[in-house]
């Protein structure tokens, strides 16, 4: 591996970055405000929700982030500034036009993201006068505070960072996320901020986060929803003095690597927080034409109900798997197809062959099944194309958590 | 309406049909052999799955109904001859020429259906020796055994029959189904035999056949994922003497609503027996640009887990219902969107209007959702099209239920 993890790095570990959290009274007492800055200059790049219900802070962060020189995020938890009409958009704009006001910087240099309850308008009061104090509250080691401060129905801290050399220079990549339910491969109700001290050009920090959004956040999911707040940005600060990275730069596979190792990692622990989840799943295609068809036949497969329950009951029904791969969309041919169940520990069944099932031993599927992460490697025939992706087993607690919580 | 519904009227019901029911040792107690036997020739169309996974009996059912004149349909429960390769290919056809054998008719006459457990050969020896013995049990009123012999996790028996008038004679249509769990918005794990007397020209029973299957089948679901051995069939024998039914047929109009009554009632009475559900779900979508659009929208809030969830918590939780409308697919303006919801008894509250939630009565909404059917009207500004769709709440037992049963 060409990066280092760092032992509880977290989204201030790279220079210059600062934050900070407080309570405003949104949620009745943990932290619910939160603000990272960047002490200097930014390149920053973001992807978005596709929900056409997106919210308020997502139509101005898109704008922001067209500028791509973001300075300070300021995010609410408790309240997603959802389905409020031009109330939620104003309501924003404003918090947006105060945050840079007394931070000194242009509005355009602000992002927002919400997340909480939808429909109800933000109680700006609270949020007001907690803008002052947050900005105070923002420090060099803030980092796992704000990452408390942005969760919802997370039950655990969502924070990640790693080391790399690019130039002869030490770079540093943090990152924080919130996100348990309505987790999908189109990003929902998830927020990710990555922060990095390496200096980046503007157009390739935005391929590279497009790729690694791809490869990891859209290939994760709980339930198969989307939501109207989720967002992924990535603030880069150029503190760590390399030359900027582009495609033609050296070193930039290593940049990628370690950019894309602290975001598998955040929303990896997002599915294990999946509401209810007991069971990490991966699942893994090949050899199939194309990546869409090794992508969708993953997210198929990851988002079957019966194939989730099957996996909480520790039944390896690979009957519902073939099923979910037959109709994902992706092309392939029956008869090519392999199955592997396999675990953490290293213990692997090959239950399919030629799409047939083999003569295996059901205890030892059964005996396999009992781990906490439940590995699916489906095969197919058709082509070199690969595919990862994450998901979770299906609860009664999943039931209990999404029938009495208004979201 | 044009049409009659026959008291406890069955797939026998319509003139020249016989069905009969046998327990050949597939499943341990129950039914597990039927046939349905027209006494004359038809004009037959059907619709199968889209699984690239579909069974053997759907590979040779779709060329048989390319002849379309379907005489005999033998249907095996408790084993769905899927995933089982050249060989259940060879086992299908081998029941196939026994049964055209014995019944003195072509293999071409001869449909298959299966439903069951996934990846293990036809208990061959058992399904041949039944072959005589449940032609020997077919009869005029066999239409109840045969819909209760075609069931695996059904709880109840799904059957129904209308009469209708086409050029003065009286023409009845009946239909037998099964499904509960995997049941989807592209027909999974549900079967449907469909009968009628009327006289139907080849081409227009195909189009009909599409059309309705379109607007009912299609468009229910109970986990979203679709089966290896979804199968729609109707046969038309025309002893009603009738003049053909086309698409030139002054009552042609009545036909189609008789014809779509009958398979609306068997798709409702899957989703309402749909694994571990409580609640029926009925989702309306009006005012899209396209019919498309309006369907996507309506499967999208049928498909969603939150949705379920909250609908069994008797959480009148809009927002999720607007979110999965947000990223249905579905084109539309969220400033333009009503939402109301609604019960059997004919109680409504509108929550939503022009995307804002109105200021209504929570305690409403939850003494509405106590009811058995629940009933979600989502209205865009965006065009005409409507669509319907039924879908069933996400309980504690669809966990129980698919978290132990192994298909």
């Amino acid at each position: 591996m060409t990066y280092e993890v760092i032992p509880n790095g977290h989204v201030t570990s790279p220079r210059g970055f600062l934050a900070g959290s407080v309570h405003t009274g949104v949620k009745k007492e943990k932290d619910d405000l939160v603000l990272l800055i960047s002490e200097t200059a930014t390149t920053s790049a973001a992807m978005f929700t596709q929900n056409l219900a997106a919210a308020a802070p997502v139509h101005i962060s898109r704008e922001v982030f067209d500028e791509g020189d973001v300075r300070a995020v300021l995010v609410n938890s408790g309240n997603a500034n959802a389905c409020t009409g031009s109330r939620g958009e104003a309501d924003a704009l404003e918090l947006q036009q105060i945050t840079a006001e007394m931070m000194k910087m242009k509005p355009q240099q602000v992002a927002l993201a919400s997340t909480g309850v939808i429909g109800v308008p933000l109680p700006m009061d609270k949020i007001r006068a907690g803008i002052p104090t947050v900005i105070k509250a923002c420090h060099a080691q803030g980092g796992p505070q704000a990452a408390q401060g942005i969760m919802t129905t997370d039950t655990i801290r969502k924070e990640m960072a790693v080391t790399t050399v690019i130039d002869g220079k030490t770079v540093t990549i943090g990152g924080m996320a919130k996100g348990s339910g309505m987790i999908n491969p189109n990003m929902a109700t998830m927020l990710g901020f990555i922060t990095t001290d390496a200096a980046v050009e503007l157009s390739y920090l935005k391929e590279a986060v497009a790729a690694v959004v791809e490869d990891t956040y859209n290939m994760i999911t709980v339930d198969g929803d989307t939501s109207t707040n989720d967002t992924v940005m990535v603030l880069a600060n150029g503190q760590a003095g390399n030359k900027p990275l582009n495609d033609q730069h050296p070193d930039k596979k290593k940049f990628m690597d370690a950019l894309y190792a602290v975001n598998e990692a955040l929303a990896i622990s997002i599915v294990k927080d999946g509401e209810g989840a007991t069971k990490l799943m991966e699942v893994i295609t090949e050899g199939f034409a194309t990546k869409t068809d090794a992508r969708l036949a993953a997210k198929a497969v990851l988002n079957s109900n019966l194939v989730k329950t099957a996996i909480f009951g520790e039944d390896g029904n690979w009957g519902r798997i073939v099923c979910s791969l037959g109709y994902s969309g992706a092309a392939f041919q029956l008869n090519d197809v392999a199955l592997t169940l396999a675990n953490s520990r290293g213990e692997s069944v090959q239950v399919l062959s030629a799409g047939l099932p083999l003569n295996y031993s059901e205890e030892k599927v059964a005996e396999l099944l009992k781990d906490k992460k439940v590995m699916i490697r489906l095969t197919a025939a058709s082509g070199e194309a690969s595919a990862r992706g994450w998901g979770c087993d299906l609860s009664y607690d999943y039931v209990k958590i999404n029938g009495s919580y208004r979201s």
